[in-house]
């Protein structure tokens, strides 16, 4: 072990993370850097630079990556209406490749031989924050302490920090819920507790990021949305950045009670596990990008990447973010985009999204073929006798040969 | 076209398929056979048993299949949880299969050589009902008077019912709408009219089937589903034929203003195309069929299904369900079903299905894995590392060459 | 009919399209343009000038497209290892997007507003032809003449060629074939005659580019050919163009008996038919850049290339060359062979392709990791443990609640 | 590790299984079961009894498995068409999930609580190995030898031997290869040595089960085969069992010079290897699968297989073959197979596999229809233009937005 000269460590400025700092200096004898991200966590990320300090680390990141998250990562997400397994909007996988690569990139500017992280050995996590970091560095060294020590039980924790004195205001109001969570700009997630038992209701006093659609307003809210190349550029016509973009529809949708999920998902490491999810913002955006592709998209482009996005979902959610398939399948999807632009009109409703309208420049909906009035002979409905006939030349010579469908 | 002799129709008893009645037995010179059937549109279908007569038809078929139709063709389709282009629940397109099926059935019956029906030559049905007719028997002969005729205004159709004393009283209260419609069982559709804007927004008094959200009841309804082999058999613990579950949840899901749909969608014949659909009890069938597949399928199992699901909904929406390849697709999602039993427990509240609660006998959640807490050496956490690690090899070698990610 | 006012054809100077000429001069009374290529069919193109001179054609084009046909849709098809069916390299349907496109040019360059081509209503390149011209120029007309008149036999094409005065020593020694027969750069085709019975065994002197394995050296010929970004550059050290490069793979190919191919293949337009195919530098090129890519594509992009690559043949057969589905696969496939750079030897010997060699500065094969030696610590074989372990997990717990896999 | 007590070990009889046997019962003071089957290898399998009673093994397995192997695993393969990566037939793959299946099946019947196997860490069978023997019996504990000993060089497994009083005797023939082997029915294959060179051309005397083309018989021999839902049930018209199929193939295959394979693969652990593969029998069967299937299937089943191969291919190289995922997929695969009854005529020659002619009651191939002669009829070549046109309308609405394909 004493050959780890320095890590950089995802610190949150958490009991957790502040234990897991003495143990690797304690444990390892080496260095640590502290690298603490606003992903729109919706906490403050400065007191960390304190709390740090006070453990006796020198070289400390605090970053504001708000931007960088949603413009490289959530939006070519939803760029590919991205959902696993029918209905998780990847609102934790997705932020991970970005803090791989932070933490790769400060490894590379402090010198250090190592990160680490405070993810637990069941999760997913772990595994997108690991592969992250081999695919961008392929020497780094790894410390995944809840993998190592057995600091495994709260009671083992607060006795290493009384024994070590770590001061234990680190707790907060957060850490009071019963439930294991975690918050970026796109999403909260909730897991654990009575959620183990997936035939329990989670209680309202559970979430926090969205009203109950029971206590959103009686009046709908309506919303237009500016899209170019597939990316949300303007709210209401107002131009926007990524991540105010998605910060004023969480607000908007959290506001109409929109984006709560209940899900028993699979994980990459095998199990099956249940989780709650607040996605306001991005519930509201996978079913406004859909309708501006449904109207300038091409047929077969759509279909290609209704095929294709499952295979993609699972890339990001089991951690390949930093991989050439993912690379590869976005150059794919990207390319598709360059003709989403145009505009939508939302509603939104006690946990409704609904699509009030849809119009673009780009637009490929031709009312003059699809009319069910005269068409001036755009079409010619004879043509279609010949389409059925060639398409179903090979049903008719299998029934000949007397193949049974039934 | 003196060679056709007996032609089979699919007759609603409304206006168009009654001049088409007309319009065939002059054209053609042949004997018309009527074939109405019960699939749950929710009209009467016993009068076009006169009204068929009143036109001189001798061979006159009402049937009610809306078990058939539920049991063969909407419970299968389910399994897959098949939705086309994300969104559509594909209610028109399911029903279409049957209706061929039975317009063959009855051509052998009656010694017919043709059928006929009044489906447009711009749209998907015509598609539906002929490369169907054609897989189960290829020598039958097909007349789409549509794609014929020179009838193509209300006008024409109102001089010809005039001209050939066709009782006009066929128009009904349905008839009056702007809009062209089509229900069944599963769903209503809308089409036509406004709606060929697709930045208009359809008017509240469209929809049919279902209340808004806003005007539905303030408080929740829960229900219970059981489910045997991806099927549901019972509902709040009672037992119900699948037409019986189906039409149940289309009362309680069209009571909480659950189901709306608008979209525009892309045609098998090349057009984009707006639709408005509501499938109350469709929509609450697919939230909770994934809820107990969430809890019983393999990962894998459940992601392949993922993954050719756009491809089964394509086959579904573009008229191949009596294909061999639909066929074979099928029998792979059913072997899938097995262990698709157990409860789903389903919120609804203006407009949202919410899981609330899932449990199966065939549960492969396993908690004692899954959990927070001490999992008893269930699961051993340092395995993970060398999950990690292996997942990374190509990664790291290619790193390790300069490949770039970013 | 008289809508016309200029068409152009796609010319081979043979009899067939010289009676197109003459058919489509009398029956639109309109100009003919002619349009007649080199895409390596073997054949002198310059004559077909004169021939067109004759018919009173005064627009006429002849083009060498060998290296736009090699470069710009051979090669770009070959960099995701296309093959249709298992087994056919799509000789012909590569050649028809090139025509297509040079015939809408020529349309717009002399103000034609119809193109015409030879190809019969039963086959596919009539749907190639057609798809890509009508993705072309929206607006444009197609005269099909053999889905139109009724010369559907040779002897009523004679007779139309006395009566018309065309001179009937178009015919060639090719035409004297019982075989139709279609070549470019890529491969030379047959249908017909006796192959319409596939119990039938080709005949010897049907084929013409290739000697029979029987009757090849009985030395082998070693090529090494050198890869950018997946298209061949260089054979035996010696850079070549496009064209140059299949040209000579053509030649040593078909001295080694290597590329013959005898095929039941799905048509487009519904039916089985029986081919015969040439193909010898396509089949070496086919085996050398798998194995080129065999070194230098990471595993996960090479099967995902691998698991859309029927779909992209299919595109390619079915004549959507020109189409935004195309366009964004092959996007991904061109991304994917930025990396695909190296050397292949190959030995060629009475047939068959064998890999003698493979070498890259791309190689990610490494053989410190992969040795059966001593590795140095490069691979810690007890991560294979934990790998194995957690992708397990999943069929672990599903046998625990007595799941049969038998 | 005291808490073994039997331990099944997949045993060779050679040098390195008979270490582990004393190796375990050494290292875990259990008691060891022997299990040796003859899957076709082409040695002896009955010495192995003998050598493990002088170990001191007392219940010792030696099974003929063959006919199960072909039957129940390359059979059901080969219906798929299963090629990895564009060339590997699979050969070691296909056997691992029966010698899994089996160790198991021996472990309920001895109660013993571990298997053992001679696969090392690096390598694809390890994975299969034990990845079939969890998902069978998920309680089982797994011991790799190779993962665990420090015994890593030829000499320290001398020395061991030496040590321990193991008869080096062991040693045979095929020891004496540089090369790693492998055999079974379905092949023979060769790692390590100096194929860790990929530009280095394997030399002939490493081949085994062939000779060359050059060295194969100057005159051709064709045979006929027979399918059966998908298997071949008979060769030149005489019934066989499926491994007297295989054999007989590998007979004739081996004598025409036919099935090798030099090959750069990707690993499931993540590394390249570089593999030399002899599979006459194999080689044969695809290119004849192939062709009854060309002439049975429908063209959208045959293109839903080819589509879905790859993830087929991919599950049996990993090691997956006793999932739920296969399970399903093969289900398809069979329903499939129903049809693909007929005859093959294949000229083998130096190397090639040339299809010589099929035939089958089950034929889609209708020569009515696909006739360049008159066809009465049966065709309207008039459809087409209908087909091509509504097939075109998405792209003709493209182009007049002016969406550009170039």
């Amino acid at each position: 072990m004493s050959d780890i000269k320095k890590v950089v460590l995802a610190y949150s400025g958490g009991l957790d993370t502040s234990v897991i700092v003495r143990w690797l200096q304690e444990t390892y004898q080496c260095e640590v850097v502290t690298f603490t991200a606003d992903i729109g966590q919706g906490e403050e990320v400065e007191p960390a630079r304190a709390k740090a300090a006070g453990l006796g680390v020198k070289e400390i990141y605090v970053d504001d990556l708000r931007e960088e998250f949603v413009r490289d990562f959530v939006f070519p997400m939803f760029r590919a209406n991205t959902v696993y397994e029918g209905e998780y909007l990847l609102g934790t996988s997705i932020a991970r490749p970005l803090i791989a690569k932070r933490l790769i990139e400060i490894a590379n500017e402090t010198g250090a031989d190592a990160i680490s992280h405070g993810a637990t050995g069941k999760g997913n996590d772990q595994v997108r924050f690991e592969l992250g970091a081999y695919a961008l560095k392929p020497g780094i060294k790894v410390i995944a302490p809840w993998r190592e020590w057995d600091l495994n039980s709260r009671e083992k924790l607060m006795a290493y920090c009384e024994e070590h004195n770590i001061p234990v205001d680190f707790s907060n109001k957060k850490k009071k819920s019963p439930y294991s969570m975690d918050a970026n700009l796109l999403h909260i997630s909730y897991e654990g507790g009575n959620l183990e038992d997936p035939w329990w209701e989670a209680e309202e006093d559970m979430w926090r990021w969205s009203v109950s659609p029971e206590a959103a307003p009686d009046q709908p809210t309506y919303i237009e949305l500016t899209y170019e190349k597939g990316d949300i550029v303007a709210i209401d016509g107002q131009a926007m950045s990524p991540a105010t973009v998605l910060a004023h529809l969480n607000k908007v949708g959290g506001e109409n009670g929109i984006g709560r999920l209940d899900l028993v998902e699979n994980r990459y490491v095998g199990m099956k596990s249940r989780g709650c999810y607040e996605t306001p913002g991005g519930t509201i955006m996978l079913k406004a990008h859909r309708a501006i592709e449904s109207l300038t998209l091409d047929r077969e482009v759509a279909h290609l990447k209704d095929s294709l996005m499952p295979k993609y979902a699972e890339m990001v959610y089991n951690g390949y973010w930093w991989s050439p398939e993912r690379k590869m399948m976005q150059t794919m999807i990207d390319e598709s985009q360059e003709v989403v632009n145009g505009k939508v009109r939302v509603k939104l409703y006690k946990g409704n999204v609904i699509v009030a309208g849809r119009q673009s420049d780009d637009s490929l909906f031709d009312e003059k073929i699809a009319t069910f009035e005269d068409d001036a002979g755009a079409y010619d409905q004879k043509d279609a006798e010949g389409f059925i006939k060639l398409n179903a030349l090979r049903l008719r010579i299998a029934a000949n040969k007397n193949r049974k469908l039934g």
